[in-house]
């Protein structure tokens, strides 16, 4: 099956894309930039900067939304950095079938090799690679779904890391078996315990799966050897990892190349765990046209597809990074503030006295007959009044995608702190003409 | 679990320590640093230092075994590539309870981020760092043995990088809370599958897994978070890669100094699969008596614990890393050529037509009822005469451990031919005096 995936990638050509792929890849990449400028100065990210300083190597890849005299450095820490930076707030991608994160592990470890090579990368070429990565990843992941996430991994690191190794090799033009040694050196690198989720950890995830996959394919493309059946030997990382049948592994990859993993990515509106999104897209709405004030409501009933208490459940969040997990928090800023992004899950927003009553008064039960992105809210008021909410399909779904204006308007919300309005506003350009783009190694120029 | 382990760490000092634990210690790291001279010119240790020269940062840190012009490089790729130099002869050491090579991942990580501390490090400090970090690697180890190997999971680097992280947790002096979170940083890293078992990435597991652990206690350092129960929780390391109840971890963690792993180290007279080589020593014993050619022999029956067939039955080895999985190769050269170092397992010896014609006509069975360090071979000779010899520890077992002198005739065989006959002595001395030494960091100077 390695093998059989190796071959797939070296064959796959840009006449092959549906258009409607390329755009979908666009938009991920588009997205994922926006997120990483937005992350560059979370701690978890500025940390690993400054302790990892003293072993960059020469100067070659891009840090998006540093300052410029911190903004070039070796490509493999820009690659950790990078995917660091792009899922710390929780606000990056979502393929929704297996809850992977998709496009931080491949972006960061495909844009940093590029900007090694002394030759132009033009935009289409990167966004095959992009796609190749994606579309691996993501079958990997439903053929090891759900019992590798159950166990107890961070699926979007694990897979991440093989994501990584593909598109790196593919922009790097290795043949087959050196693509499948990477696939195998990548698989071995099995990072991601869902036990990090709520520390920095969560996010040095996938920016360690970057790295893990571009050193795969590094070493893969100087000879280095790994196993040509890593994923699908008894003790591969299908079995290793999952309890699932090979037999799925076997469906999935003859699936490449005939349905596409890329065009289900779906973006997130609010900077969090997505199972809380139609909860906090509810409770929005009920802002809007009902709240002012948390005085006055008694309690508030949420209820909620069984993951969203599996993943988050916190009651008390201490932090920012904590209240991604709380389906309180979301409900909170939801109804009070009417709106969730990165500002509302600031350290201070999440202590603030009038969020921690709210939370307070809200209880949330599940119920398995919910699909994820659907939910009902049940407000009780001190006059005794009550308010239902029902949210069929939470905004950023596959049935209510984000538009272009809306993924615009997020990117501008992270990028205009960081850059200005005008380095921002180019660097949106700069991403959206990307296919078109004779070499996209421009890209320091602007993001 | 993770807390009671730091706490125990941060506490742990020199004048707690037996005196023959402190012994057996200072053998592993003399041990270890002569395999790694012996690996720095195989070719898993040489593509991965030439694919990463590209990315190497500031100079601190000794490649050992190398050319004087290549030989300081960052510590983090000297961590890795010492890493891989070590294990890459399978010549390495083993605790034998869980089949850890414990020193490599641990040293390769210490030795890396010592050299760039700018204070003089004494040797019994590196010693007892060295000593923290293989107890808590080995107690790992014991707390998920079998089902963790058994599943697939090369034990040496998925123990290997939390034990690094422990090492070089105790040298920084990080207190506990930062040691407990080096130690989930490391535990989210599980690095290693079996399947990779006859390539360069078998080699690869020790050395990443040290740069795993090295980058764990850096950024738990530096404030990096992750959390604090990440080998015990529901999704925590015990619990994701193994089938063992959390009540062996608690007995392990509150074994920590009341029994001493790292006493039971023991070392390799072989380069390759420990489980080999009573059937080696075995070998050599007939040829030593009886034999000069393989022409006479018409068959070879061994008879053999069951992991030696599970772990290195390969029949018909292609090249040396392929033959150090084959206990046929190790009985043929045993029998043929009268002995195993790493010149009997050069790749032009293993495809050496009498060798592949005596491995012809050697068959194994398993037999349950035989301990791990035991076997029975059964020459058949033409003319119709049997010779039968048991063996009942293998010379490097624990019952019959390796001298000092026989260290030391295997450091000098390693080093000899990298270093000349001259700087192999005195690096020999250097590491043997290495706990009376005053600053480590001289290493650089010797090997």
């Amino acid at each position: 099956m390695s093998t059989a995936i190796a071959n797939w990638v070296v064959s796959l050509t840009s006449t092959s894309l549906p258009a409607t792929v390329s755009q979908a890849a666009l938009r991920s990449f588009y997205n994922w930039a926006g997120c990483t400028v937005g992350g560059a100065a979370h701690p978890a990210t500025t940390i690993a900067s400054r302790t990892l300083s003293r072993f960059f190597g020469p100067p070659t890849s891009t840090l998006l939304g540093c300052r410029l005299d911190t903004k070039v450095i070796d490509a493999q820490h820009a690659a950790l950095i990078n995917g660091i930076a792009s899922h710390v707030h929780d606000y990056d991608d979502t393929h929704l079938d297996t809850i992977i994160h998709p496009t931080g592990p491949v972006a960061a470890a495909l844009l940093s090799v590029c900007e090694t090579l002394h030759r132009p990368i033009p935009g289409n070429d990167f966004l095959l690679a992009l796609i190749a990565g994606i579309e691996v990843e993501c079958k990997l992941g439903l053929a090891v779904w759900p019992s590798h996430y159950d166990v107890g991994w961070h699926i979007t690191s694990t897979t991440g890391s093989i994501g990584a190794a593909v598109a790196v090799s593919k922009i790097l033009g290795l043949t087959s078996e050196q693509t499948a040694h990477a696939i195998g050196l990548a698989a071995t690198q099995v990072t991601g315990l869902r036990e990090m989720f709520g520390s920095h950890t969560k996010s040095f995830h996938p920016g360690r799966a970057a790295q893990n996959g571009l050193l795969a394919a590094l070493l893969a493309e100087e000879g280095y050897t790994s196993s040509l059946q890593a994923l699908e030997a008894k003790r591969g990382w299908v079995n290793v990892s999952s309890e699932e049948a090979l037999a799925n592994l076997h469906i999935q990859v003859d699936s490449l190349g005939k349905t596409w993993e890329t065009e289900k990515n779906s973006f997130k509106p609010f900077p969090c765990g997505i199972v809380i999104h139609p909860v906090i897209d509810g409770c929005i709405s009920l802002h809007r046209k009902h709240l002012t004030s948390s005085e006055e409501i008694v309690s508030v009933m949420l209820t909620v597809h069984p993951l969203v208490l599996e993943l988050t459940g916190k009651k008390y969040p201490r932090d920012g990074l904590e209240a991604k997990f709380s389906v309180y928090h979301g409900a909170a800023v939801g109804l009070l503030l009417g709106k969730a992004t990165p500002a509302q899950y600031e350290d201070a927003v999440v202590l603030d006295p009038h969020l921690v009553q709210l939370r307070d008064r809200i209880a949330a039960v599940a119920d398995p007959s919910l699909r994820p992105d659907e939910c009902h809210i049940t407000l009780t008021f001190e006059n005794g009044a009550r308010l239902e909410k029902h949210v069929d399909h939470a905004v950023g779904s596959v049935h209510r995608p984000m538009t272009d204006a809306q993924l615009q308007a997020k990117f501008l919300d992270q990028c205009v702190p960081v850059l200005g309005v005008d380095r921002a506003n180019r660097a949106s350009d700069w991403c959206w003409g990307l296919e078109a783009r004779d070499d996209i190694r421009s890209i320091h120029e602007v993001l």
